[in-house]
């Protein structure tokens, strides 16, 4: 089996390429992938199967006959996920390269329904990311420190905090408290610095994942948060909901720093563009007795060790 | 250019193979091939060079002569190193396959000297580890209690502690204390419970690393441990020394289990053999548009987000 690992702003990935979708991808095997020691490694597995090919349970939505591929992706624990910001971007980099799809823009099937990529000279991918939801102030408690924050929806939850001085001083090992009223799944939470009129640094404690290098619709959502402190500061209004649509109809670009790289995201009409590379890193073969070889045999050395 | 990826209980390496010598390997590009997220991830470099084809410099020291193989080790982070017990079982596998040697046994040139290794039929390699020193008691510190355990040599130097309860209590997210008078360096330290006549399960704090998911090193130092508690034991023995001599002595084979999986230290004569699982998990080619990359973009979008 052909596979590829590929990475978007140190987001990275297990490319798989099955076009009719005969191969199929297991949770078993998407987990096996990304084991980082055992396997390839990486944050999720993007699998590559043509639109057409796809049972009407997957990319399911209107659009996707626009589309030529569609995007099956899976976390690193073998869950379906729904989209992944630096995922599309680094899966279209790879249709791209080896020209299984047309033209510097063209559309995705994911189950999030379609989205536009668009590929640029400078090697940058720019994906949609959809609709952005402001949905008003919150807070997260980052190692006992209350810090207030702007609840976001980026199709997941997040809670985008501002705050002042070195990133680098925040304690992000634990998980951040939020509002289970408001947050009931639990959250994404960012701690962004204003660097510039705009730009500005983030790092990321992600749901489930803990803090990582990158996070596509975590910048969406610090872009975002940043975007309506200027406007309530510019403007003068003291109505959040003011300024939060001040920020939502920007079509401004805001460089975005994370640990792993620079993204740019472009808010515009209440969706947001994320733009950045996106790099192929390797391309092989699986080795037929991995492929062949029992994960239980891992599982039960595991149990013993403890 | 071509690589491979494999691991050893999960101890994992990226694959190169440069007969002639003339790629060549820079302390850059083997960090960016370690690299979990921007690379394609391990715990160190095996580059495989042809013995004739290698400076004096490289392998340096009697016996290589006999070696058609010379292995090239680097660490994660670029650094040159003399020997790794798991990373030879990987290497011998890796030229098995490829036809690249010959017979089930061969020697393998390495900084430390040459190495037997050989391939069972189970799928197992087995490697010379060299020879084993005990040093006497020593204490590691781990999260504020004192362990008693014994000093091992095995090229680098161990504090393998034996342990009563379940492995999973201790906390090792930190560095145990030992006495800077015994270990100038720094060392590793094995927590070790013995789970049956032969058998003992671990967990290792590598020296530079944190925790690993093993190390062979460690599971002959932790062995070695084992052997002379019992020696002590059964034979009534008051002196260390006489019970660390019939530990050394011992041709029997302990089972050690590590969070990566099971390895098997056969101990003679002072010397120790290390046997385990060597899997190779995928192989294919380097992305031209990646080798040509440059690390100094990551390295200021790094310091830009502090």
């Amino acid at each position: 089996m052909r596979f590829a690992k590929g990475h978007g702003t140190e987001n990275d990935f297990v490319i798989l390429l099955d076009p009719d979708g005969s191969e199929g991808l297991t949770a078993d095997l998407a987990a096996r992938l990304c084991d980082r020691r055992a396997g390839i490694g990486g944050d999720g597995v993007l699998r590559a199967v043509r639109a057409a090919a796809q049972g009407a349970g997957g990319a399911r939505g209107d659009g996707t006959a626009a589309a030529e591929w569609f995007m099956d992706y899976r976390n690193a624990d073998g869950s379906v996920a729904e989209m992944c910001g630096n995922g599309i971007r680094v899966f279209a980099r790879y249709l791209a390269e080896h020209r299984l799809a047309e033209g510097p823009e063209f559309t995705v099937a994911t189950r999030s329904g379609p989205r536009r990529v668009r590929l640029g000279g400078d090697g940058a991918v720019t994906a949609d990311m959809g609709a952005v939801d402001v949905l008003g102030p919150a807070t997260a408690v980052v190692a006992g420190q209350a810090l207030p924050g702007l609840q976001v929806s980026v199709g997941n939850p997040h809670c985008a905090c501002l705050v002042d001085g070195p990133l680098a001083g925040f304690d992000l090992s634990g998980p951040p408290g939020l509002d289970p009223a408001r947050f009931p799944g639990g959250g994404n939470v960012e701690l962004v610095r204003v660097t510039g009129p705009r730009s500005i640094a983030m790092r990321v404690r992600e749901r489930g994942s803990g803090e990582t290098r990158s996070c596509g619709t975590g910048a969406v959502a610090a872009a975002v948060a940043a975007a309506a402190a200027r406007g309530l500061a510019a403007g003068g209004e003291a109505a959040r909901g003011e300024g939060t649509q001040a920020a939502r109809d920007d079509g401004d670009a805001w460089e975005v720093t994370v640990p792993g790289g620079m993204l740019t995201v472009t808010l515009e009409a209440g969706r947001a563009q994320l733009t950045g590379p996106a790099v192929i890193v390797a391309e092989g073969e699986l080795d037929p007795g991995w492929l062949a070889s029992s994960a239980g045999d891992r599982a039960s050395a595991r149990a013993a060790s403890r």
